[in-house]
């Protein structure tokens, strides 16, 4: 169970987020720089390694449970025809992901992870908002609560994923909103809109950002967010309240990420950026987060995909770090 | 055993390489076009999977095989102090292998790679190339069918590795002699040179470029190369005879591949390039052979390493590839 009911207290659990463990993290840079390899020779793996061994509290740890969690929502906003594919593909899609047939069912299995998949109330959509807020207070803080408690306190890696026919277009108005700009600067092709749909995208966020004024973080997400981006944000938050280190994954993902920063700065510490994203202004989003992503491979599925394909890079990072010999184990000559 | 025992008859062997299979690439083509995803959402992830599929021979492959190789060399040019470790680390990291100590070790147990180690005449250094030819065409040809044999025809992907201290020098004075520029164009830090150290590292390539005139591929293999990357070119090559993919590591193991590809275009169209390596002029070199490096993470390790950590990404590619539902199989809308 979720341990808020209401936004403030989940604002007071944000404030109050564990921090890494110094020691682990010092530990583990002590075992870093006697391992059998040139100081920095595993490039951005040492640091990863560190980082993780951080957040687990450990400084040789193990990754053994990868939890993925997808969660799917429908949204009011696709009234204003701003996706390349139909509403009921959401539903579809979340029946392929429980009988296997996904990317993310794949990337699951491929790197060891569980996966486990929350249909927001598909069969009731978001508001649009270009109308009126997306979500209602109780909506919101409804998501928000499946998301923290979909996360297994078990877990030692989280990727949070998303599918939501619209939800690129919801996903560039809370990042427009967050970090400023017109609809243009934040929408992209999402599933495959052309030039029309393109600027349709815009238009509809330039509407969502004149109807909603406030830009207080939490506010942004309930107003013109979506219930699958309200679930990640509350997912993320678990994670760190567990120390669960983090993947991210696409233009989506970081969005509802970027709410929990802009709510309480340092809020995404426990996150990686697992890759770019293609989606037009996801660059820019990571950017502002200062987050380096793992990967750039043109991805721009969603599903938390581009999240659980960095799960073979932290891995590996890992492995390396905490199975390594050192120099004297092995007696090899240090320079 | 190798099938060539003179330079004449691996040229021979190269020239009669097999190709992709058309048919099973068109396939995969056809089958990716199909899967429950919007067009291109995959991104590099689809090409990577449709090359996999065609050198394969399937439409819907599985990598269930990967194999690492790691040769071990060492060089006489070391003795112009080319390294900032000593000569006799080569086998203490050979001892280190087979106990399972290095990162490349824990690589491939991340991966699920079989991983063979060969160490070659390490007591009997390579000449220091500022004087002679590193090596006598039976060296030469006795590295190439080492290289040549280590590769079990029934693995389905391979990544060469090596070991050799002071051999980026080796590997720049290789770029140097195959793509043109000086001593200075090629060198890097390599496991950590100062200034000074840099600077007579691209004393030590001018020296070898000027000694040895011919710039036939194989010949500066022989006279500027190493046991090591002699192996890497010959298992890259036995991998093509048997259409086995191949993911190259860094500088070392692409500048020993890049003589393959200087020696007959498309040697290294089965090979794609796992990662962008810290080390000087690799960039340039995988620009010069039109690879994109799947991982880009500052890694200057060697053992095969930036290779290995890209088997992941491989993986995740044809799994996705030939375990996703079509969107007929999942009754999913295609758009």
């Amino acid at each position: 169970m979720a341990p808020f009911s209401t936004i403030s207290e989940f604002k007071t659990l944000l404030a109050n987020a564990p921090e890494a463990d110094d020691d682990a993290t010092a530990g583990a840079r002590r075992r870093n720089a006697q391992l059998t390899k040139p100081p920095g020779a595993l490039g951005r793996l040492e640091e990863l390694a560190i980082w993780y061994a951080g957040w687990r509290g450990s400084d040789s740890p193990a990754i053994d449970a990868p939890q993925i969690v997808v969660f799917a929502g429908n949204h009011g906003v696709c009234a204003q025809g701003v996706s390349a594919f139909p509403p009921e593909v959401t539903v579809q899609m979340v029946a392929n992901f429980e009988h296997g047939g996904a990317a993310i069912n794949q990337l699951a299995k491929t790197f060891g992870a569980t996966m486990h998949v929350h249909a927001l109330e598909l069969d009731r959509p978001t508001a649009d908002f270009t109308q009126s807020p997306a979500m209602s207070e109780a909506e919101f803080i409804a998501a928000l609560r499946t998301g923290w408690g979909a996360v297994n306190p078990a877990a030692d890696l989280l990727v949070p994923g998303e599918m939501g026919i619209g939800n690129t277009t919801v996903a560039a108005a809370v990042g427009a909103a967050l970090f400023g700009g017109i609809g243009a600067d934040w929408v992209g092709r999402g599933t495959g809109v052309d030039d029309a749909g393109l600027a349709n995208k815009a238009r509809v966020v330039d509407a969502g950002l004149a109807r909603h004024a406030s830009r207080e973080p939490l506010e942004v997400l309930r107003c013109l967010g979506g219930r699958e981006l309200a679930a990640m944000a509350g997912a993320i938050a678990a994670a760190r309240a567990h120390r669960i280190p983090v993947i991210l994954d696409g233009f989506i993902c970081t969005a509802a990420a970027a709410v929990l920063e802009k709510t309480r700065a340092g809020a995404l510490d426990h996150c990686v950026a697992g890759h770019l994203s293609a989606e037009g202004a996801h660059g820019r989003m990571l950017d502002s987060l200062d987050k380096v992503p793992l990967l750039s491979l043109g991805l721009c599925l969603g599903e938390g995909s581009g999240g659980a394909a960095a799960i073979g890079v932290l891995k590996a990072a890992v492995a390396c770090h905490s199975g390594m010999a050192t120099f004297a184990e092995a007696g090899v000559s240090d320079g």
